[in-house]
């Protein structure tokens, strides 16, 4: 069981992912895609007049201030645009694509985290108005009736809560958690940058392995912007009981394999 | 078995439907929902630079000129905005919703159609860079298996072509496909009207029942706008073996209980 994750980022090669995954599919390997779509949401966000916000966490993490109103252009460019261009361009690839975000069928449930603390202009400041949250849950049984049928499930943020609202969770996370959930033994995550760098954003810096206790440190010493909690998905597939993460490149043709084949930051 | 498409038009209740729903899915009834979303569509189209454009058909049907990029933002609205609203409205009354468009596990498919002849300011035309089709497969397997397991299947357009493309296809008539398919034996249409009005636009000169073989009859004398395919989708369900076609009225409390009561017009 393979759990691939492609991120949002600009200049990611989203034929070059599909073609790839139409390889791995025909060749009989059962996975899971699971996308992201920062970068549009920005965009879209902007265009309809409700301009992106992030907020940082205590310990460093960013992510998206996602109040009513961005939920809703969240999902029209996670869940609509991004997903369904997707499931088109792999259909057209002969791979039988069902899109799907994480509240259909509760696929991806957790807690919403109604009191998130964010540093804003250096002052710490308690946020409510936010839908957030990480998945607990993964609906395997789902997954597995999809993957049985011989469908290719593309999954997309946002998760629900336990009391049925739509939040946005971490796409790297939630991929880790269905790499657990679906035992995978390897979790690939694709983005613009080659894995790892040593020094950011020289990109000949290139950390090539980091061992399971060693990826805090890394984190810690290294890691730039969106890498951190990339990290932090690798590390909680890995304790989860997946062999192998990979953070690998999807700017350029074949990511997929050449992340299988070891090229970018290999973590195990 | 129960297929009920709620429109997309302004004024329809989609709490009230989703109540609905919610009450007839805890009494067992085996149903499916589709829906619209044309004005959402209309509204973000003009919102984001590309405002919408309608043709209208020799024979006198209007449809939504859908070129690409008219597609890519009827999928943010359609399977983005409007079908995660809904499943997050179902998910939050206990209903295991799952939202799918027509080309999730090729769901709808059907052929496009390449070149539309239309009327504009009184000339014909033929217009060509248009993704628009009509549906003729339903992937039964795929809303049987999903029904089974306990799951409310929740579907809109696009549908899919042949040569796996994203295709617009008309929701009432999808609708009408899939009762057809499943094997309702009733399929209700619900929008922001009452049912067929003998005289458009008073509300009090409703038609309460339409015997099939009048169906052309009334269409061709008395529906007005979005109606005439409403009732081309009556026809196309009735004439495939569902049994009764209700068009209700979706404004207010309890839509579908009303039609299922015999509100609206009741065509058998």
């Amino acid at each position: 069981m393979l759990v691939v994750k492609v991120g949002g980022s600009e200049g990611i090669d989203y034929a070059a992912v599909c073609d790839d995954v139409q390889s791995l599919v025909e060749s009989g390997q059962r996975m899971v895609l699971v996308h992201g779509g920062s970068h549009l949401t920005n965009e879209v966000a902007t265009a309809l007049g409700h301009p992106p916000r992030f907020i940082t966490s205590p310990s460093g993490y960013t992510s998206r201030l996602t109040d009513k109103r961005t939920i809703e252009i969240f999902e029209m460019v996670y869940c609509g645009q991004m997903n369904k261009s997707l499931v088109e361009m792999l259909q057209a690839r002969g791979v039988n694509a069902i899109g799907l975000s994480g509240m259909d069928g509760r696929l991806w449930e957790g807690p919403r985290k109604k009191a998130v603390r964010a540093i804003e202009n250096g002052r710490k400041r308690v946020i409510r108005d936010n839908y957030t949250g990480k998945v607990e849950n993964v609906n395997t049984q789902l997954l597995n009736t999809l993957l049985d049928s011989g469908y290719l499930p593309v999954l997309t943020p946002p998760a629900i809560s336990f009391d049925g609202e739509a939040i946005n969770v971490d796409g790297d996370r939630a991929s880790g958690a269905t790499a657990v959930a679906m035992q995978a033994d390897t979790l690939i995550i694709l983005s613009n940058v080659p894995g790892v760098l040593k020094n950011f954003p020289d990109e000949a810096s290139l950390i090539q392995n980091i061992a399971v206790n060693d990826i805090d440190e890394v984190a810690e010493q290294h890691a730039e912007g969106r890498m951190k909690i990339k990290l932090l998905g690798a590390k909680e597939a890995l304790q989860g009981g997946v062999q192998r993460v990979i953070l690998g490149d999807a700017r350029g043709g074949s990511p997929i394999m050449h992340a299988v084949n070891g090229q970018g930051t290999v973590i195990e």
